[in-house]
């Protein structure tokens, strides 16, 4: 059942302010010293299991097998649960709270294989203080089961059904609209919406977005580098979801959108 | 009485905008190809050798033996003598300004054993203009010295009673009060104070936090958990030191708190 | 012609908010397991070619040989070709957009050899949506030159004369006065102009300069740590540049400069 993996990669809200993951990285390297990690991100903002999970299940098709810790709690507790989840056939792992951070990825990839809870006292580190669930529990696991360790030992079978679901906001449909939702603003401003284009075919290529009490004409193109100057388009992003752009400008600042925020989609027809 | 290190640790105060980091990876690569670099962090407060030294000492438990790499100066230049300090019986060499930045760190490990000045021509970087002790000096020796180059080779021996004595502010006690200082806020705003816990047991669970002319009263739990919705309580933090936390929310923001704050703690009875 | 490159340097505007970098280097872990990939910088601002570019070119002395990958546009699109650029006769190669981001640091390293524009469909990734130059081209393509691949096999001939050149400003001279400009403020706030040392020797030792409508005097020092306390001193930089510095204050906070202002340096005599 056990396979030794050659990579962690790690995601959480820690920030690179202080050593937190610099101090993940050294525990690898003293667990399972030839393992390679791979920083995908530590800047989900605090808390924020939402962002996080999204930020997870876009980067899915893209992580390399291996093993994958992700840590964003909303209390920043280690009272939730640690959870291991083989995906992919034993093809991977990926470590976390049972929050729902992990769940849209899990699904991404297949849906879960075997499940535990990580408990085990023999594969932590002791805490100076209060139990660091990323630093004491995850990051060693996740060396451990690099060096080929089967998460068999690592605890308790969990019932891939009794965990916790994702909480992504799906779309909704309302007479001749679509209810969205911003789901990310990227590092251009680009705006994410939680639909695709496909779900919009029917509404026609020039739409009104509705959002915060204000109303905008956008119209729908293939690609969004076909976007004309002062326009405010819709097209597919890089992950094949609907975003709203403007040619270089944040359409983010352009228009005040922030994440979360209600956009209501109507045809302009 | 030379060895080999896999492994080079960085802690520095000079941000990952510009290229000063990525150029340091470069170089160890160069000199030695196979030596892993693990950033443990560059966001030290600029020019600030307390913030840096603390977050050296945090993390010494954790950090992978090897070469470690600390470069903070009051002065951001090379005037002060770069130096390398040899711990754990030759287990690790810890390498930076002898400005008290690494003190506290080598008496984390055990105290210093030998000590060189680094000045050796021979494994600096020539400079096209200022020197750089960081990229010229301290980079290039650590990768020579990962490399097997026995310290001795890089300078005259310094004697460890000479180094700058870290300067780390202790807590006072006076009448039942005690005197501390806010000592670092991490990335959710929970407030390190200088006192453990079992320095405060004399006070009670009860206890009255005065700073900035304001007065607060916090109870003392065994866990940061514990804390209950809408109270400010004390508990041991990941690294065994008193932490001010509020549930889910920054105790730093709800408190207006920053560093090298005194907090004044007196007993409720 | 091939050979194989055990090192990828990445320069880009994305930030690390998000996973792209984070990606990037699953990406290559996939496809070129062994090869080290070293994060030169990611905090270029956003769309800014020239800052990109300043950057490149600074770090290309103390670059690993290997292939880089820079990816800054200024219409964060696809749009623009993207290229490889031999140097240093096989030692390395540069891959970015065709827009002059790679063109100071091509120079600096001796100028181009063989040159291919990137297109083969074979070493691209598939988007689900929108094309990412950096993600789907640029990275796939370093990764597979790492391993061995001619840059041949990428795709069309690129005659090196037709590629977009430097946008870097150039220092002027007009009567007695040298028109300057601001390159770059480092982390510490010193001030990097585009003029070296030698440039400015036939003015004296005591300079007038004059930016936004304002004048200060500034002494020409051989050090930066020269410069007294309360000073504004001119001397080179750790790139044999001319910065403006103040003692440890930031220059820039001081002086309120920023990237782009034009400064008019003049003798006091």
């Amino acid at each position: 059942m056990s396979r030794q993996f050659q990579t962690i990669t790690l995601l959480t809200d820690r920030g690179r302010a202080d050593e937190a993951v610099g101090v993940a990285h050294s525990i690898v390297r003293d667990i399972a010293a030839d393992t390679r990690v791979i920083d995908l991100g530590h800047e989900v903002p605090v808390h924020d299991v939402c962002s996080g999970s999204l930020m997870l299940a876009r980067s899915a098709p893209y992580i390399v097998p291996g093993v994958v810790v992700a840590s964003v709690d909303p209390d920043g507790s280690a009272a939730r649960r640690s959870i291991a989840v083989e995906v992919g056939d034993g093809a991977g792992v990926l470590m976390g709270p049972d929050n729902g951070l992990l769940a849209s990825a899990v699904a991404v990839v297949g849906g879960s294989g075997r499940c535990r809870e990580i408990v085990s006292e023999k594969y932590r580190l002791v805490s100076p203080g209060q139990v660091c669930a990323f630093r004491d529990v995850l990051v060693p696991a996740a060396a451990h089961v690099a060096n080929g360790l089967d998460i068999a030992e690592l605890g308790d079978v969990v019932e891939p059904t009794t965990l916790l679901p994702s909480t992504l906001p799906m779309p909704r449909f309302e007479n001749e609209q679509v209810i969205s939702e911003v789901m990310w603003i990227d590092h251009y401003g680009k705006i994410q919406l939680n639909v695709d284009c496909d779900t919009l075919a029917h509404l026609g290529d020039t739409l009104i977005l509705s959002f915060s009490g204000r109303t905008r004409t956008a119209t729908v193109h293939r690609s969004i580098v076909d976007i004309e100057d002062g326009q405010i388009g819709l097209a597919p992003d890089v992950h094949g979801m609907l975003a709203i752009a403007t040619p270089q400008r944040s359409a983010a600042a352009e228009l005040s959108l922030a994440v979360g925020t209600e956009v209501v989609i109507a045809s302009a027809r």
